[in-house]
């Protein structure tokens, strides 16, 4: 499932307008209702962000994967639940009805889920979740960034980036001052450690200027980074790769300029393009 | 955080045995410790895949990202825990000790956060915690398959992958024959949910054979993943990316066929080499 964006690609000196696509990314809250003792009871299992389609079989993969089901006649029936929301028009709820279930204890099998970060809930309320947490936009001045230096900050990701050279496996962040030196890079397998990394030790040694600083982050840009970087009031992000449609709605909501595809001569903007300098 | 693996490099007719690095990948449990009603709680609230290091920073950063504390003053000590692990001998679980918490519902907190998939636990027990879900290796006869079918597999993958053309910005996985025909493909922003989806539409519809099929990953292959395949019982998983460490162990531990970096004309083979046809 995919939508289109308003976007901004800068290529060279060239400046081209269009809408393009990005791939949807919407939360779906996983419920399962079993029999215990003779009643029904329904508990949830996990909030994953997801591509809305064939949820269906999500839900089926992931309780037959998570060992909750043991074959797939254990399925009785799956629903989508929940009002549709979004410009989409999806529901980000769905429930498993599971019969002949095994004696599961599903406090103890929630706990052992491996956690990334908060979502929030589901749907149209993901965002009004975040301003939960965050109550207004980033509304101080920001550094304009030249657009020179932000096709440079994947190089400077890199050349700082020792593991990647050696393993080719890792994620990194970068947080990066206008005149395109670097302040701090972190690495780790996951991008939301690698963030998390970064934002921990830039904090406790007091190295964050919001006005003059940028963050880029190898790979994607999906929500979970962008409401990190928020938390900070980064008013720039970058990404080497694509952002998804939660990333460019959370960055537009809260007034972040969101950057995306970036390489050595060009890369896309997809929100408050006021910050980069032409 | 990195080491040494056995890999054999193949490019077009060349075979390459060495030793090359690969990012490390460990389980970190992270915990909490607060006064509630003057009374000291510990709370158990993520457990997330990480590259070991900095792990003091990671969970600074987790807390302030997540909001359960607005400053870093609110964090009175930070304590690596656990017996030290594996073979790197690193702690794989982290306490923070907060000052000044805000009357925060743990429960609901912890129902938020996004979960991906199970790990089961820390440190030395990762593994093991899947052998108690799996109780056996992969123990049957698997396919063997020419690795020029293993080099046309991205392709495959592409090719079938119409989100992937269009954004740029999406995972994607895909079911094999060892004739090369593509049996199922599925997209997600998430490289777990596309597998997760085509675990599920796979098996509803009895099309997994593990005689003769293997399954390409885009992206990086990490314990996660392998971990799904190992559900099915598939003998051999194929990877775009990099593998991590426990993405390798944990394969090997089950008897699975690992392969990375898969391109055009090379792939690594980094455990059971005995399926490829060289």
């Amino acid at each position: 499932m995919d939508i289109k964006y308003n976007v901004i690609k800068l290529k060279n000196n060239n400046k081209e307008e269009l809408k393009d696509y990005v791939s949807v990314e919407e939360p779906l809250e996983m419920n399962i209702r079993f029999k215990k003792n003779g009643i029904w009871k329904t508990e949830n299992l996990s909030i994953t962000m997801r591509t809305p389609g064939n949820d269906e079989d999500l839900i089926a993969g992931f309780l037959f994967n998570e060992k909750i089901i043991d074959n797939f006649n254990q399925l009785e029936k799956i629903e989508k639940q929940g009002e549709t929301v979004g410009d989409y028009n999806i529901q980000n709820k769905i429930e498993a009805t599971i019969n002949n279930i095994k004696n599961i204890d599903i406090a103890k099998l929630k706990r052992n889920f491996l956690t990334n970060s908060s979502c929030g809930v589901c749907g149209k309320t993901s965002l009004d979740a975040v301003e939960v947490i965050k109550n207004e936009k980033l509304n101080f001045s920001f550094p304009k960034i030249k657009k020179e230096i932000i096709m440079k900050s994947p190089e400077l990701l890199i050349s700082e980036q020792s593991e990647f050279s050696k393993t080719g496996g890792i994620h990194a962040s970068a947080l990066i001052e206008d005149s395109g030196k670097v302040v701090l890079t972190r690495e780790d397998v996951g991008r939301h450690n690698a963030l998390d990394k970064l934002i921990g030790y830039a904090h406790k040694n007091k190295l964050i200027d919001n006005h003059s600083q940028f963050i880029t982050c190898s790979g994607r840009l999906n929500f979970e980074l962008v409401q990190k970087g928020l938390m900070s009031n980064i008013g720039i992000m970058a990404g080497v790769g694509a952002p998804t449609s939660l990333a460019i709605d959370l960055a537009k909501r809260f007034g972040m300029t969101l950057l995306g595809f970036v390489k050595k001569n060009s890369f896309n903007i997809y929100t408050n393009k006021e910050r980069i300098i032409l």
